[in-house]
């Protein structure tokens, strides 16, 4: 088994809910400690912690902070105290699915739980955070288990500890196959315009002892043509019910250059993305984000004052592109509407 | 006629060889006087001055500061020091023909030119800065005449009067159809890790008054996609004997994005970039810089110490992904090897 990561994004503690700040790394290793619901909102918002399942996870635990702050300080009008912060809690960031899930779930809790909620409440946090390191557990796995001795990967953006409860979806693919000694070569795409790819995954993996080589994003189909890698491995955002992959910007263009060089495309998508009420990826709204993004560099101008820019967020990748799409409920090689379809009906049985 | 760029990156004076601080752009417009070509090499090597034709001019005119800074201080041995600046700027960057080209030039000049060598070598150098403004007009003119009315364009690097003797490559082209009204719309791939296009291209753009949206490298395939462009138009830094073409960095990428999307490839290149002597681009050394380029972003860490980076600075793109090369003698489409060797066979005469 590999080892787990050595660090904790989020850990929950007796003092309260203890976060990774994100946004400080490599350069600091810092952390803050949340007491109450607002706080871990802001911190959602602020991009402390980002990633969808990380979100979530944070969120839930959130829930049991508004619980017990409200609790002890307005014991008779706790319930609307607590309401009022899941209200906050969800309007956090916006398109995070598992934002929603989790809170939805919480809640559940909350209506049944009575007077006493906060071991119920707490059960229920850690229940949904360590299902999720067992899911990409088992995504590690089952990916891992479809590279060759001496294969060498390149993944993008991050989708590691830092993204998710821990270990990794697409990144957990990599930890996996790293501690089954199958990988030669590790390299990592720097995902312009947030750079997660140099400030979040290289930081995992120099944490973990796995090497990795830093790639700019503009340098992935030369690394292909020169042999360098036989797999990318990304994570997704969503998955439409076609199989096309919502998932950071770059991620389509990475397919394009596997499918000329026959470089293998895995995506590892815990069942959480399968969006099966969206038909396939044309309907997804592309968020853009401010021209600053990419104008701008650490605070300086990097263009002209007069020149504009284009910032979509995320891409879409059809579909026949993907090799293998990689769950925690097994592995669909060449996924497509009908393969979709059966494998909702198994998984997502009522 | 499309109007002159108001700036000149490369200009000779009474004074020495005046250039343009292309690493301060676009937050500051300084130049530097060079009066000796040890300077020169030191410019070239610190990328002060990039671009191919660009390098050559600027090792001309150092051959001109040398013979003059010689001929002052060691009347007597200047033949010798001469020949030993020359192949210090020889060596000032790997990969570019145009600097082996305009030193060779500039030497036969040296070998018949007497003990006054100053005004044939003064000539010689402003014959070559001349002739590349006017090859990358006859270039723009020829690549301008390709595109069709409401069309638009991706560009890449920085191919303009930055990185030439003045007007561009690539760019020119860009200039030349911007002026003849063709163009919808002009995007520039920002070109990691230097950001030439974001620092250079964009900054000539706003300068002539033509509109310019930035893209990270890695939103290119989504444009395609998306249907945003129907060409990428970029420069060479070389192109071998069968058309393949070396290139900054990300250049091949673009290629074979614009292959799948059926989006057509145009590559600008002088006929000084043509190096008949290579017979295809596998035989090329990409120069590879130091990881520091990636690993750090404006002084700053932006991934973990113990990171790697492969910083490859070039890239091969085979001519088969190219569907028109334009040069100032005239435009090859799908260029091949037969085709380059008929076409040498005319232009090249001896």
């Amino acid at each position: 088994m590999p080892k787990p990561s050595e660090f904790r994004a989020i850990e929950w503690t007796d003092a309260g809910l203890r976060l990774l700040d994100q946004r400080l790394l490599p350069t600091r290793e810092e952390y803050l400690l949340l007491t109450g619901a607002p706080a871990a909102a802001q911190a959602i918002s602020d991009l402390v912690v980002r990633g969808a399942p990380a979100i979530g996870i944070t969120a839930a635990y959130a829930v049991v902070l508004s619980a017990q702050q409200h609790l002890r300080d307005a014991p008779g009008a706790w319930r609307a105290a607590v309401d009022r912060d899941i209200r906050t809690l969800a309007v956090a960031r916006p398109t995070a699915v598992n934002l929603a899930w989790a809170l939805a779930r919480m809640q559940a809790v909350l209506e049944t739980a009575g007077e006493q909620p906060v071991p119920a409440l707490l059960a229920a946090a850690r229940a949904i955070h360590d299902a999720d390191i067992a899911a990409n557990r088992r995504m590690g796995d089952a990916g891992a288990a479809l590279i060759e001795r001496g294969d060498s990967v390149l993944t993008y953006c991050n989708t590691g500890t830092l993204a998710t409860g821990g270990y990794g979806t697409a990144l957990g693919v990599v930890r996996s196959a790293w501690a089954a000694g199958t990988l030669t070569a590790v390299y990592a795409g720097e995902t312009r315009p947030w750079l997660q790819g140099a400030r979040l995954t290289a930081w995992e993996l120099v944490r973990d002892g796995i090497p990795v080589t830093l790639i700019t994003d503009n340098a992935a189909a030369f690394l292909m043509q020169r042999g360098k890698v036989q797999w990318v491995i990304t994570g997704a955002d969503r998955v439409a019910a076609n199989g096309d992959v919502i998932n950071k910007i770059g991620t389509y263009q990475l397919a394009v250059a596997c499918r000329y060089h026959g470089v293998k495309m895995m995506v590892a998508a815990p069942l959480s993305t399968l969006d099966m009420a969206m038909p396939d990826g044309r309907q997804v709204v592309i968020e853009e984000r401010p021209a600053g993004e990419i104008l701008t560099l650490a605070g300086q101008p990097v263009a002209a004052g007069g020149a504009a820019a284009w910032n979509p967020v995320f891409d879409v990748t059809p579909a026949a592109l993907v090799d293998y799409l990689v769950t925690e409920a097994g592995v669909i090689d060449s996924p497509d509407r009908e393969k979709l379809r059966d494998f909702a009906a198994v998984h997502f049985a009522a």
